[in-house]
């Protein structure tokens, strides 16, 4: 089947056996596949132009037919030079596709290498640190605030898996562009502060931690958010430099995970 | 089917015809029974439980042969005198359970009939106004953080759902405690407002609105939220007394609605 679109006879994959398109699909649906091959996925023309801008490693890109002859002159614009482009049939677009309205645009990316966490700290820096943090939408909503209010960095440990869908979708973008430092061991962390002279605080449920509001964040300071459920663990918790807590005035003193972090980061960010 | 249960035989429901589970499926699966039947569920102890103690309107409560055996005893210490008890096979509480890993506890209730929003407003209170805010799990981290900080109210014009089970879900039981005044008109809001004396608070992104953090809400005080994309209509933020922005720092300008509205919150809360 071929397909004339802007001038040039292109052929239209339609099978989903296709070698790419396989690659995709498998992708898309396995951890264990992101991880052995080192490559997620990425579906939208908003979220694929962030990566090329951002210089993330994007390998192939999909368009559906449709997708091509509205989308496909924009990305021109940018260096493609290394991008395998394809197109597919505008029913195996829906096919591979995880939303209920398919753009028609899809790519496939390789995971970078990992940051050298001791070489990137900056002495006076403001960080976050993901411990066990489980849910994809909490953990894509933190990159994108710190993203937002200015953070220099996250750093993640035993936390769900950063490039699956859900997560690189809900950062909009921000997975692309923040200083991102992935499968950390924390206390490898607690040595590279303690190198670089950065403060480390708990964020904890305790009425005898400080208080937010009056937590200066002098110099270097990380701020560490456990999980969902169950916080940080003690001993994570007793190895930082201090607690601090969102002293509450409402009928409850928890907040959802995604939203302490974020206004701490405000409030660490607003000093 | 007969099941011992507590020293008392109770009869054992095991098929989706029974009519109550019927009902149970209508409501967890429509939106548009739920608002001809004026009823939506619940799923999950916790959840139920909050629901029982804030006085919300359980009519039906369904508990699996095991859930019975691990939930009922700590149940019956509450007042159930006017909840019909049911008990379903394990089986049926996997068919009708939305969750990944049911505990087998469910519940039907009665919407409670429409707060006079003008009659409850307090002229020094703490309001959130959401205006076409369209994302479940949004609405439900605005009500679970309003709750957390001492929010007075929560003022819903032209929102997604509010008994859906995904938005009461991430509530948490906030739903059950806060006040929530459901499916206002947005003219009517501001009347009211105007009659208490209490400023509004359009949340935009514009770099001429005055900055958060300086902002003193004096006062009674309201804020609003719009859609997820759009933000506020021109409309309907130049009729407000004063625009209010997150002046960031980072690399993008925007956060998603729930965030911005929690740090809002957070500052509203604070002065």
């Amino acid at each position: 089947m071929f397909s004339k679109k802007s001038g040039v006879f292109l052929s239209v994959i339609t099978s989903k056996d296709n070698p790419s398109v396989k690659l995709y699909m498998k992708l898309s649906s396995s951890k264990k596949e992101r991880k052995n091959l080192s490559m997620y996925v990425l579906e939208g023309y908003r979220l694929i132009t962030d990566a090329i801008k951002e210089n993330s490693l994007v390998r192939q890109i999909f368009f559906t037919e449709d997708a091509y002859e509205k989308y496909s002159g924009s990305l021109s614009q940018v260096d493609l030079k290394e991008v395998k482009t394809l197109i597919i049939s505008n029913e195996l677009g829906i096919k591979i596709s995880c939303t209920e309205k398919p753009q028609g645009v899809f790519a496939i990316c390789s995971i970078p290498p990992e940051k050298n966490l001791k070489s990137s700290l900056k002495s006076d820096g403001r960080y976050v640190v993901l411990h066990q943090l489980q849910d994809p939408g909490n953990l894509g909503m933190i990159i994108r605030t710190a993203d937002a209010v200015g953070i220099d960095g996250i750093i993640l440990s035993q936390c769900c898996e950063l490039y699956s869908p859900k997560v690189i979708r809900s950062t909009m973008g921000s997975a692309f562009r923040m200083n991102i430092f992935d499968g950390c061991d924390i206390d490898s962390v607690f040595s590279c502060f303690k190198e670089k002279g950065i403060s480390s605080y708990a964020a904890v449920i305790d009425k005898d931690a400080e208080d937010l509001r009056t937590c200066s964040f002098n110099g270097g300071s990380a701020v560490l958010i456990g999980n969902e459920g169950n916080g940080l663990p003690v001993q994570v918790a007793d190895k930082c430099t201090q607690k601090v807590t969102i002293k509450m005035t409402g009928h409850i003193n928890s907040l959802n995970a995604a939203m302490a972090a974020g206004i701490i980061m405000w409030e660490m960010t607003n000093k």
